[in-house]
């Protein structure tokens, strides 16, 4: 089944609707209505049915959703319904801290590889995975792996841009704002803390934001 | 001046073109299209037309936008204006990844406190930073720091959030998804990075991504 094209908003939410989906599904749900959904997720229920409606709905009006045919559903849409091998550069605390984040098994993730330019990690373990010299970069594309993962410091991070562009890989997350992003068949997703941090003040009272 | 109530999706777009527009003041440039402030941004140009037009537009039609005019009323919509004092906790791998991290200061942002529960880290000093004893966590009302970042492990998330909400922060950035957020009078964003990861797949080209 094709899909038609949806607003990045929407797959944006999708990840989310399934994280929630995954804990109902542990918890021994099977079945819910979009409104119960949206209040667990916290969200609206307009928005839930209108985000499914992109994909040709889901469910029969009146009996709820289906839990986990909805999480297959899902996961074929992400294109999470396979196991996705990452590579991440950069082996300081930002990347031990991804290394040993816990969360990216349930999506089907899996970080098959880890790199640094520093002589005294080469060769060291972490996390199960031995870390390498990043002039091996270029192997991501023999050992299928297509996804990279951006945690160098801003001076290193164009180079690693445009090495793991042209070692193949089809997406990255970097957690760099320092490097550019268009790259043709080449989808990055960049997370700036300090962005994430500057959309706060604006939903706080007007009364401790005041101007100083 | 009052704005209306806006979309999260604009509000979180104000500080990618805040970002840009600091950069392009800082190249020297005055002035600037929004068609040519669209493409340096990578963005549709009537997607911001249609952003500032929330806050009643900002432009002179023909003759562009006046950077240091807009990069003032952002910060002021924001609330970006004045400086946001933020405390840290949890001062692992990724609390220190947060605390070296560079990027804060053009947002207005400082973080004025770290907070740990391990006695070998209290007292030691990470980026100018004492380490102090999550117990003096309710201190930050009197010392007037309003935003909350939580970097702990998951099993003390819900804690945290719950010391840092009784210690009258106003808004909390939290890269734990183990917790609760709804509370009145307290925005929060979390950041999970295998969210964010699992966004990545369906924009990536389908041969590499078949069913296994």
């Amino acid at each position: 089944m094709r899909y038609h094209k949806i607003p990045d908003e929407a797959v944006q939410r999708l990840p989310i609707y399934l994280r929630g989906l995954l804990f109902l599904l542990e918890q021994g749900c099977k079945n819910i209505s979009s409104r119960n959904l949206a209040d667990f997720l916290g969200v609206n229920h307009w928005q839930i049915r209108k985000d499914f409606s992109y994909f040709g709905g889901f469910g029969t009006p009146g009996t709820g959703y289906d839990i986990e045919r909805l999480i297959k559903e899902i996961r074929k849409i992400l294109k999470l319904n396979v196991v996705h091998k990452a590579a991440l550069v950069g082996v300081g605390n930002l990347g031990l801290a991804v290394l040993a984040y816990p969360g990216f098994r349930i999506y089907g993730f899996e970080i098959a590889a880890a790199f640094d330019n520093d002589p005294k990690k080469i060769g060291q373990k972490v996390a199960n995975i031995t870390i390498e010299n990043v002039s091996k970069i270029q192997t991501l594309r023999k050992r299928k792996i297509d996804l990279g993962i951006i945690t160098v410091p801003c001076e290193a991070a164009q180079e690693t841009f445009d090495a793991l562009a042209k070692a193949g890989v089809m997406g990255v997350l970097s957690f760099s704002p320092c490097h550019k992003t268009s790259r043709k068949k080449l989808k990055v997703i960049i997370i700036d803390i300090a962005m994430d941090l500057a959309r706060l003040p604006y939903y706080m009272p007007a009364s401790r934001a005041a101007k100083a």
